[in-house]
């Protein structure tokens, strides 16, 4: 099967560590392939570069000349789900839901570690509006933005550990979630540093998209997600003309 | 005081409606300043569709060229507030949240009569985040497209006041509250066919957002909605050159 | 337009204050008559003076003998709003549902700083019935009753910003609601040492009255805020002969 | 031990109904005292009536000139428990909590049949803060006023019936609460009719009061239920000086 | 009446420590027979040991010979109420019920103070299913292990009261539940030291179970708690031929 | 990998019919050992058969006498999933929650379709503290004992049918989940029937339970699920010496 990997900014060194992820947890016979948009900001923080970053994932999915069996997007908290679900046949899955779900499977409850306090109101909504926020103990914040993963990934990696601990420590979670698809690779490193499950979204969201594949089930057409009626849309879609 | 009411579909005479309606409600000395986005579809009613208009609307908004005082975006359940809040200083509101505060104010509960089944679940979204959906009784449907509102709006009515009757009696509902900016100016008609109050979203925006401008209040920078730090954004704005 | 501005105690000075701060934030044309009642306490801390203002509240009300277009009861957290709304036409409104309007308008979450810690259950109390609790961080006491305010107004100013700090540094909250109708005038100063807008409860029921009554919205009397049928009433009004 | 049962209406016939099933209940040794106020309604159906019962009860039972164990507050969904509560040391607790707390007790989920549609509301939020409101599976009305139980018997038990029916059968209620105290003593023929359990109020409630009793426990002092701190207070006790 | 009371573990001298404290609560003329089952844990303090007591608990009732007229659970999160409920006509009720039952009526709010943190979810859990958490301000552990608590009765006590102190201060908590059969007998003391009032759980359910018996309320038969439809059974009951 | 397949009744042609549906789903290399308890009722319908049966299948997966990977536990709304989790290190998983996981993944809302009425508690609660509920429809029942839908199948698929598309249209579910182990294989005909996605819980199970074995993620031991201190425990393994 194909699945399609579509990192949420336009910083293709964030793609590649994605899809290394990715093709590191996918089972033989599925293709990863990575696509980073065109359109948007090269870290996404903040509403404004979330809801440009989902245009931006919109326009590379349906430009993508090739059929596939699912989408992942790659962003803990962003927009775009609804829309890739609304334009596509087979399942779409965000790495911040997959998380949850797969957290869900092993503790009783479960926080999330991710970049800045201002992305923590995001995250929740996301898990609330997805019905997995009943068991969430916490979202907790580092401080450091998206792109400081990548430039210091020491004292990154410090700031995760000391949030997770407290994240077990205070708030009783039993699992912890990497909140960023920047993360991705850390989840061993962490699970040794604090004693409890650690859930990498890239490696839940590949592994459930091929179950999903795996069992033939596809999104609801409905109601929520049927295709939308042509309409007349300018200046869409951004890079070229549409499947 | 000037007031951005910025339209989420490419249909200049829906902006018009709701400019006309605007320009009812506000009080002498208030600008009204009715903007229509370049980017999107010609009536917003999938997710897709969405995503497209708060791009829209942003593009629309950060390349308005003078100073303004507040942001009224005229979806009712469309994606973009926050995007504007963080990009601008003054309150930024939308007609979903505004109908909803008015409509807390004058009876124990509301409904909402939108228009096709499908957006039911991103009205309950958007009321549910803006932490306004205990009191909602029902978001019911009239099976109406957006753009079908105005294309045949006797058929409409009907279909919005059976609807609207069916939520005072079977839900309790005892506020009502347009569901879609194309129903502005129904409000009158359709509280004389049920007896209850009817919330225009338009009207509730322009009133709420003068008073918020006059008390001298805007949007909370500590965290959520402060600027975004600089990033590199490609493809960024659509239309010109940002302010 | 008029409108009735009703202190719950029987403190005639806190009335002033608060007359004052109304007219500071009406529109031209705007008449607030400020009322005290004529029964109950000099100050309102329990739930018993709290349901003896109910009754004073009303009875000041309607004991009213010219027209109005709509009251605003100046308690946060106090009884006495729906007892009103079925007593009268026009809209009426509290100041703690006012404040978390507006609050939610700025912000994405907001928290309450108030008198005594045991009139922090009346106030989430109070907030969850109007359906405005979801998105409130914490409501907090300085420890102060309602009396003291005035008596110590720096030690009371002091502790009000320790308790707004924290609200901002330990809750998230990204807006603050003065939590007691003896606050009123606050609103700056607690801004300037938190960096967070600072709703004042006044200024926003009088300026969203002002919106209802400008759009010719009353309270629904189709179900719960019906006028009352005839009874025979034991010892009422209190005063004076009703209207 | 001595209880005191508290109408909340000015309508000694129904007192004394009341007080009725309250003997049939209670324990050898139990007294039952039952009073009715001297200020407010003959029945109460509305919030403003539900303010005036509240100070009309607190008054009767400050003026009460013995000691007393415990005090029940015979109103489904009226105000004033919180305020005795303060007032008093003994337990203090009304019908509706009671019925609710038995309920619970006796089936997965619970309804309520109550007088007329507009008093659905107060009976929801009551139950909602006293936090007993989760297993309700609906509060349902009749479409009587409270006095017209007493005017008209036949029509009255049909009504309950009818809609204790359609409570077991749609909403899957396993246990029924009749929702006013006029009501008292229709419970067997209402179970005999339906084929669940149905709790009376005032026997529910005189029950749990000796039980509490027995117990040697009494309302928590540490916060919301402190004695008021005293305060200037003007026109009360309405009927004669306080104990 | 009859009330069995049934220790969830196999320890005869808690379930003797339990049946002296019921003794101590039940009214002349009510008999509280004692049982313990003859399969499971010594103690219970996981879900395994918690799942095993629901089996031995079920298999002693019904294989107890007399007639009896309600059942007294004395595991405090423990599993078995529902299948009881089945099983037999009377009340069946648990302590962890009953103790949030009599908190509501005395408090706005309350605690639990149990023995291991591992237990804290179950206890969560099942004041969640019983539709008595809403109000629960926390669950509190004590670090140690129900068989500790004989063990070592003075550092129970103390590490009890500690955790009930800062409830009562961190949590707001206005009344206290002992969140173990094992902490019968020290409500007095606790209370003492915290101030507040505290509900030992088996006085709780005694009271309330002899509440249900006098108004002839029995469990209802709907739906839920219909008794099974016969099965083939294999290995049942553990001990006897059933009744 | 090794997968312990294990029914919660004791009639091995249901085992044998789910193990069927399991080796369909599992991928090569995956080897379904299914498991009958020797213990418990040929059917569960009740709390009393699924405390039983909680029993049952804790002893048949502890006297299993070889490695193993993970375990799917084939009730839907059962107990006993927390108990496993504690006496096993591998990840395990019960088909209600599986179910829930893969709708939630596929549409906005989910439906269950049951067996009996009086089973719609148990999976209720079951969803609820799994942290699943949130996007619940409905359950829906059939009317159906579980060991009719093998002697019947044609008019248990018929009544399946009926309920399941009475989701779709009144409740607005756009999944929808078969809520039996004994419904395995029905999932095909009942989408052709709706035009929905209709999840197995055996299939969704087998499949997530491939996944978190591939990703290395076990049960999180830090505190609710960690190994049970050694107790005294009689009766106990029902079967056999344990592992």
């Amino acid at each position: 099967m194909r699945i399609l990997l579509v990192n949420v900014n336009t910083t293709t060194s964030m793609t590649e560590t994605m899809a290394a992820s990715a093709r590191r947890h996918a089972s033989p016979g599925t293709e990863i392939v990575a696509l980073t948009p065109t359109f948007g900001a090269d870290g996404v923080d903040t509403a404004f570069e979330s809801l440009l970053s989902a245009v931006g994932v919109m326009d590379v999915v349906v430009t993508y000349p090739d059929p596939f069996d699912a989408v992942i997007l790659g962003g803990f908290g962003e927009h775009g789900r609804e829309g890739l679900q609304e334009l596509t046949e087979g399942p779409v899955l965000d790495i911040a839901e997959c998380s949850a779900h797969v957290a869900l499977m092993l503790g009783r409850t479960y926080s999330v570690v991710t970049t800045m306090q201002r992305s923590v109101g995001a995250i929740e909504d996301r898990l609330l509006t997805a019905g997995l926020f009943d068991r969430c103990a916490s979202v907790r914040s580092t401080g450091l933005a998206t792109l400081e993963l990548e430039r210091d990934p020491i004292t990154a990696f410090d700031a995760i550990v000391d949030q997770a601990r407290r994240a077990v420590a205070e708030d009783h979670a039993e699992v912890l979630c990497l909140g960023c698809g920047g993360m991705a690779g850390l989840d061993e490193a962490v699970a040794a540093a604090t004693g409890v499950p650690v859930v990498d979204g890239i490696a839940a969201a590949v592994t459930l998209g091929e179950s999903l594949v795996r069992m033939g089930l596809r999104t609801s057409k409905i109601c929520t997600y049927a295709p939308p009626d042509p309409k007349q849309i300018t200046g869409w879609p951004l890079s070229a003309p549409p499947r």
